[in-house]
């Protein structure tokens, strides 16, 4: 690994552990543990997003015994704003505030800024902002972000960086690109220079970048490389691009990533996205689409995708799910389900909500044991078929 | 009990057994044990509302483990404009459709015909009505409320009434209640000449109507008591009239109805309205307040009155509530629980759901309790204050 750019690294050892214990022969994938204060983690993971300290429509409860989530995650964004640091602080940390003890992750907020936020003025001090709430105007800094995740207080905190829009020229891409590494070096800085604030250690996750260009993404992986993380980041993938162009960029900068490290491809996918990119040697993942597919009635099911608002299963009493460890996947049918969408009541977006991430967390689970087993890439193909066909 | 209007009764034996356990020596609450063909409900008993086969922003899961329901309510009218009795039947009665294996209790529609209901006209047939989803037109008579009623399979349901309006003029609560009796007579017939359509046993409850008027009432009292059903509701209160007037009505229905039957308050109320009926020999209470109020951010504690949508909870750290055996009330904190309101979050509902819940079935527990001990009449005094603070 380059060692060119190795200006600013990390300070002291961090506590988070990733042990590489299996890498399947027919494929990159790989299966490990990451060890953090607030528990282990098995990769391959899907991390819940628990976007204001809550999983939209599921309780802390759901999670732990029917999603058997080992990590959500929280966006700085949303929790910045809304409860805001100072009610955070108080509360000594999202931990105690929603009373989830297993491990979080805390994105940087860039990417919402980028999305969310009303006008937006980005310049080489950071990124001013109005939130979507109020319309007030915010300035989000390298040094700023830190800061306000430290308040947070995430076991794995990330780099404020610059997501460049889908289809992004070169020049800006590049442009973008620079600025993110600048700031991941405030970022480290920042990072080293605070302590930890509630008595566990919080780690840093640096991410590439480079739009879709295999130059950029290498430079940015060596980049990021040098900077010895306990863990590293995909950013800036599925935001518009092609599917095979995804692919291929993932691919491109699993391969210049550190094996000893976890990789995290962020705001990625659907089940098959996640299977592919597992065969990468991507070991963490991220995404809404459990969720927001959930509300809008659509379900991913170990048989394949279930329109549940569809008239077809207004008789079906069979259960939603027979293949699943979750009691709301088992116990209730899918005319059940379709009667309260239907209806437009409340259970019917925990119900699938619930369903979807019980689904994710268990596709996961089922390539952990099938990389275990050293067939992964031939049960991969199998089941990136089953799990596209429309039911 | 006089026995003139003894023309309709009830065919068969019912197996819904009410064994009168205790009777407070300082008022006229009583403890008691409803036997139904789907589990035993202690009494006195708060029945939670799930209008079309869920109780709004809760699973059947929390309402077992949280709030320890021991019997649900369903709507006719919701359930009979969806999922509709074709799916109902098709799916073997609303347990196997809803999987709640516990007591159902179905209303008769009655009530939600004359709240909810667009342009609608009542004859001695019955009641033609347009449905709030999509305006078509609809009948509900006696005989076919019966019959929906059959197919839904609840293990206790309501005979078809006309509800008068709060404030309604002797003139026209007469003619009401003469119309109310007529309709009764017709629900015993059809009643006793339909079966049970799912392996165990509906019971027909009928329900006292006559406004605020007590010779009214004492005729309606008299006259439902003739017909020796299973159990007997008390309607057409809580519906304008102030509460001292409801409070009498009440206390005057308990002292006209069998004793050896348990008695149902329909559609009451708040939890010392709760308390105060109990006092009066009332068994049976259903309300939307838990989960309305609830979703309104509005709780009811075992301390009093919170509106924990207040800013003074902001940093308030404690439980929801620590006096009740929910783990939901315990697990989040109040200036959690008002963030997630403040930020629109799904979550809020449920939770406030749940607790509310639970704080009602809470409390009935803790009235058989003082039933038992024999001392409700003062216990029942200081927790009247208490839960009425507004904190």
């Amino acid at each position: 690994m380059t060692n060119c750019f190795n200006v600013v690294t990390f300070a002291a050892m961090a506590t988070l552990n990733f042990d590489l214990q299996y890498k399947d022969n027919t494929s990159n994938a790989r299966a490990g543990e990451i060890t953090t204060d607030h528990g282990k983690i098995q990769t391959p993971i899907f991390m819940p997003v628990g976007t204001i300290g809550s999983v939209k429509a599921v309780s802390q409860q759901q999670l732990k015994t029917e999603v058997q989530a080992q990590i959500i995650l929280g966006n700085t964004y949303h929790l910045y704003l809304r409860p805001g640091t100072d009610v955070l602080e108080k509360a000594g940390g999202l931990h105690q505030f929603n009373h989830w003890d297993k491990p979080i992750l805390t994105d940087s907020g860039g990417y919402q800024v980028f999305s969310l936020a009303g006008t937006r003025k980005i310049k080489e001090e950071g990124v001013t902002f109005q939130s979507h709430i109020d319309g007030s105007k915010h300035l989000f800094t390298p040094e700023r972000v830190m800061d306000i995740q430290r308040s947070i207080g995430g076991d794995i905190i990330m780099a404020f960086d610059e997501c460049p829009p889908g289809g992004s020229e070169y020049s800006y891409a590049h442009k973008s690109l620079q600025l993110t590494h600048r700031w991941l070096d405030r970022c480290l800085a920042q990072f080293n220079a605070t302590p930890d604030k509630y008595g566990y250690t919080q780690n840093l996750f640096p991410i590439v970048q480079g739009a879709t260009f295999k130059d950029l993404r290498r430079q940015s992986c060596e980049f990021i490389a040098s900077k010895d993380a306990p863990g590293n980041a995909i950013g800036g993938l599925s935001v518009g691009e092609p599917e095979p162009v995804m692919y291929e960029i993932c691919d491109w900068c699993c391969q210049h990533l550190p094996q000893e490290k976890p990789r995290y491809l962020m705001g990625v996918g659907t089940p098959w996205n996640i299977l592919e990119c597992i065969g990468m040697g991507v070991d963490m993942f991220d995404c809404v689409m459990p969720t927001r597919n959930g509300r809008n009635a659509m379900l991913f099911t170990t048989n394949g995708v279930i329109n549940i608002d569809n008239k077809k299963w207004e008789y079906d009493f069979s259960p939603i799910d027979e293949g699943l460890p979750c009691e709301m996947s088992t116990y209730y049918s899918k005319a059940y389900l379709r009667h309260l969408f239907k209806a437009q009541e409340i259970l019917a977006l925990t119900i699938a909500s619930v369903h979807n991430l019980s689904f994710y967390l268990w596709l996961v689970g089922e390539a952990r044991k099938h990389i275990i087993a050293g067939d992964y890439a031939s049960w991969k193909t199998g089941m990136v078929v089953k799990l596209k066909t429309r039911l």
